[in-house]
């Protein structure tokens, strides 16, 4: 059988991938895990393939790794290689990266170190600290594919926005991530560099679109990474793969230099936003490292609200959402629920159930206005290699509409869509509410290709609220998370739930995955969105430092 | 000859207005000027059918009478009436009215004196300003008819937004006021009420869409009127009328309940601001007193950007554009801009020459974004009542796009859009430019009908800039004028240009019609730019006190 063209430009796609890996880094095939071993997470130092101070070092989250450079303790460069080297191991057992920038990485390195000796001063707020990007975020004179075949020679002239801001704080790129054909999948698998895999169990998937994100911070390859959302793409592989990420609210940080296939739609505006391994003071530290530098200067899509500094309070109201209305959580999220409502009471934060209004209107509004040309201008890049539509495009694809909008019809779904938010928030506020703390996905990591329902994070994209999505701490459990005889009694409320539902059958299909939580708050409040998440992850784990703040 | 159907409609729109107009206040036909009299400015002081204190009231800006009654100098209930009979003549003479209100704005005057006698304080910042709606801005349980037949017994259901903040600070709404079909016009006629004058000269257009609003401010039938804007829609008839009119940057001040057919579109965002009779002072009240309410908090497509007191400063830079390269003003608006020029820099101003930046590229963009949809939902509103499409309704028809953008070409546009503000925001920065002063039109007030030109206001609506018209103080003058020789010999640059030229012919055409200037700043630098205008038009007028701030 004759190799497709489509074929051979997929594989120089994943030449430019395998040329880039630093293959000093590289662990012998027989060092590594068989690959029906699932649960990788904590092959790092089990395999001894990294030292103590490396494994020390990629433990650290961002403010931490920051701290102990300004006090002389660590070196960037010695930084940036600890994690070079547990991204190339990741990479061996999960398939995140897109591409390795280990030279430009270390030379940046030793940049910083030697403007650190020279002056006695950090270059700024994020000195030294290794970066992990999405591979559709132009960096100059680097291929951007955006997970299409026929963009694989696609070349950007100018950094991201966004990351010039990031490396004008000191932030030191390494590695570039995987992510889905068409970016809309909440899974992470295309035709040039294939599909990434979760840490915690390598038959689920990472979320996404930021998949190649979900798996870099989960495994702590990156302490911070840069997603993009529109519907889940940050908080999903966040949620998937135990890290934290954030979804700004919508024209605050900078888009420009964003590869999309239909770049000018603003019927539903994606963001971008972070991703971190280990701390919600990393979302902020990396938020106000780029606000700080007053973006809507030069982007003017963007508005000017400046990053205040918020104290976090006890006196918040935190209202629960138990279930959409649509789709039923599955035993494991409940139980982290359950959990969070326990402490938080215990806490002395007052704790109300949040009763969901209309997310099925909001689903049926959002998945309309995704592609208003009925995902003309995805399908005109897939065509143009020839390649195969992969099973969540078509998903997606099908779910949105087959049939283009005209212009009148969809602009009576932007008004519907602000309507629809304006009584979302007069209700948020009639009713006393800080904060909404919810699923962020019916289940945890789902089954590769079952990542169907986005309404858990989508409805958070349609109301253009900030959201946060963080650990529980918990993990999927034998004993606890099994289904009850009630729970198999269960009369599904629609196809939909149903399929959902019926996706769980019992904790063994999700062995070993973590379990998330999701707090969004009022538009604009992301500020505000952030501190409570740092208090209410700090109280549903128990750290009392934290929750003493 | 049947009356046809809409005109039935038509006359119904009609005779809400006829029945609203307070009989009481009519003056004799034989005590009004003849329809050949041109200009009548001065009518109101010169017919003795205002009193001196009723002329001294509604000569004062809006500022004024609020510290008028704030001393017990003057009650709300004296002021609205005040007002209402120059309202009342000024329709007689101009047809700028769709509906007076005169018994609900007395009574809530009353309501408001009874507040003050009873607490010693004002009831908030506009306190008893009678204030002139345009039309298609909803008031609760009254028709909204957009300035379509079809729409004469559409009644709306709540009060738009903003009029419900304004009413909070105290404003009394008096009289609603007459806008184009289509509300696309630079001028101001429909098929239901007809044709609104200029008060400087019955043969010139008050300017348009807020043509209604142009002329009750002009002839100061309201210190301040509300008008909306995409394309120069509150600056034209500003500028036409001799009054002050503000654009502000867009998703500021709240559009909620504001009636037009396109509901939902978001290519251009339309904006809503104030018209003043007086001053600069005025449209900053106006601002402020809707901005401190935070509007964004309920209406949740507005941005979080707080008002803020801006001190004027002579340290600016203000640049010059006497020509956007396209269409060459008429020489009595070159005048004003050398007299700006000559009084700026006598006063220590930094002045420079502005060259423009493909004003043509900013024009294509916007007229194109107008109508994505071909005013497909204009066309049918007219359809709807069978009402004859008026000539400019057909021209703005035309200059957009006769076939439909699809959705991709729409977002391309989009795209470059976003581009075109960058790199305009770029030289403006770079240039070291804090405030462009220009043109607000080629010309000074149009012949009725003639008002083709709309990007001296359009440039700065796909720039999303704050921009304010202000009088210049001068009037077009028969000696100073006139066409020069080399004016004659003047080679157009575009068919454009020279329809535009030859329209001028000399100052005979356009007598007694006010010049205007316009000053823009920086997206988002509403304050700053206000700031700014109050100071060039008090330097440009030698208004020493103003201009010693």
């Amino acid at each position: 059988m004759s190799i497709q063209r489509w074929e051979r430009q997929a594989q120089r796609g994943r030449d430019i991938l395998n040329e880039s890996i630093p293959k000093q880094w590289l662990a012998s095939t027989s060092s590594l895990p068989p690959a029906t071993e699932k649960n990788v997470i904590d092959f790092p130092r089990k395999s001894g393939l990294l030292s103590e101070r490396e494994l020390w070092i990629t433990d650290l989250s961002a403010t931490k790794l920051v701290i102990e450079m300004r006090n002389g303790n660590l070196k960037a460069e010695e930084t940036v290689i600890a994690f070079l080297k547990r991204a190339v191991l990741g990479h061996q057992l999960l398939n995140f990266a897109t591409e390795f920038m280990a030279d430009e990485a270390i030379s940046r390195a030793k940049e910083l170190d030697s403007y650190f000796e020279r002056t006695g001063k950090l270059i700024g707020p994020l000195h030294g600290v290794p970066i992990s990007i999405k591979e559709h975020i132009g960096l100059k004179n680097r291929t951007c594919n955006t997970g299409y075949v026929a963009w694989v020679d696609k070349v950007a002239t100018e950094d991201a926005h966004l990351v010039r801001l990031l490396a004008n704080a000191g932030a030191v790129f390494h590695v570039r991530t995987n992510q889905p054909q068409s970016l809309m999948h909440l899974c992470c698998s295309n035709n040039i560099t294939g599909a990434t895999l979760n840490p915690y169990n390598r038959t689920l998937t990472p979320g996404g679109s930021s998949g190649g994100e979900g798996a870099s911070t989960g495994f702590k390859c990156a302490p911070l990474g840069i997603g993009t959302d529109i519907g889940g793409s940050i908080r999903v592989p966040a949620a998937f793969c135990g890290s934290y990420g954030f979804r700004p609210t919508s024209m605050r940080v900078p888009m420009a230099g964003i590869q999309v296939a239909a770049i000018g739609q603003e019927t539903i505006h994606g963001v971008v936003g972070p991703l971190a391994s280990s701390s919600v003071e990393d979302l902020e530290l990396f938020q106000k490292a780029v606000m700080d530098q007053e973006p809507w200067d030069d982007e003017t899509s963007l508005v000017p609200v400046p990053w205040k500094t918020v104290a976090p309070s006890r006196e918040m109201t935190v209202a629960i959402m138990w279930d959409d209305g649509v789709v039923r959580p599955h035993p494991p999220v409940v139980r982290a629920l359950k959990l969070a409502k326990e402490k938080l009471l215990k806490a002395g934060i007052k704790v109300i159930d949040w009763e969901p209004f209309k997310h099925d209107h909001g689903w049926k509004i959002i998945s309309s206005l995704y592609y208003p040309d009925s995902a003309a201008l995805q399908r005109k890049v897939i065509r143009e290699s020839g390649e195969p539509v992969l099973p969540l495009t078509q998903w997606v694809f099908d779910f949105s509409r087959a049939q283009s909008l005209t212009h009148p019809e969809a602009w009576e779904l932007q008004l519907e869509r602000d309507v629809y938010r304006d009584e979302y928030n007069a209700l948020i506020k009639s009713r006393g509410v800080d904060f909404i703390l919810s699923p962020a996905y019916p289940g945890v990591a789902a089954v590769y290709g079952e990542s169907h329902y986005w309404n858990y994070t989508a409805i958070w994209n349609v109301l253009d609220l900030p959201s946060v999505v963080f650990p529980s701490g918990l993990t999927v459990d034998s004993t606890l998370d099994t289904l009850t005889e009630q729970d198999k009694k269960y009369q599904p409320r629609s196809e939909v739930d149903e399929r959902e539902w019926a996706k769980y059958q019992g904790p063994e299909r999700y062995e070993g995955a973590p379990v998330a939580l999701q707090i969004a708050g009022r538009h604009f409040k992301d500020e505000e969105t952030l501190a409570a998440a740092k208090w209410v992850d700090a109280i549903i784990k128990d750290d009392s430092k934290q929750s003493k703040l």
